[in-house]
């Protein structure tokens, strides 16, 4: 338990699609980074999850879109709690870095 | 909910003692940022937590003591995962600028 992992780091080299690593899973909690580069969701496709999501900003930036029409811009350190079953999609990430968030889904 | 909140501003002006603030609490998961200067547990003080804890340094830079005699340093992006009851203190964290960590701690 004394190994570290760091989250700025072993970006793929590729990513063709976003990048989805497990940190910690428990049944009441997983904790995940995500790696984006110019991704965003499917037009059509909105995020409805039936646990909490908290979600940071560790680098790069990004913009969330939710159902009631409203925008949200994150950069570095910004955070977000998205209730269960709200709707939200990724609008837009910064094309010429990644994106690394950090999620925690959580009952 | 979309309200966002950024982990690495507000700082406190003084930092007399670390600075705990609670991002999320339900009963399976609490989410907390901590805001070291300098500051290390007292010497004879060990945390021993009933709840698996998750650790993040987002800035600065700590050493964390085990109960085994082991030592963690740990900067910028990395994470490491505490469980229950394995005693752990905080040796040092930077003098001169502040340490922002990101606690999950979880069932």
């Amino acid at each position: 338990m004394t190994q570290t992992t760091n989250l700025l780091e072993k970006i793929p080299g590729t990513l063709s699609e976003e990048f989805f690593e497990t940190q910690v899973e428990t049944k009441a909690v997983r904790i995940e980074r995500i790696i984006s580069k110019g991704h965003s969701s499917p037009k059509k496709g909105w995020y409805d999850q039936d646990r909490n999501e908290w979600v940071l900003v560790l680098k790069g930036a990004a913009r969330l879109g939710l159902e009631d029409g409203s925008e949200v811009y994150m950069g570095p350190g910004d955070s977000l709690e998205i209730p269960a079953h709200v709707k939200h999609k990724v609008l837009w990430t910064t094309p010429d870095e990644e994106t690394i968030w950090l999620c925690v889904h959580y009952d």
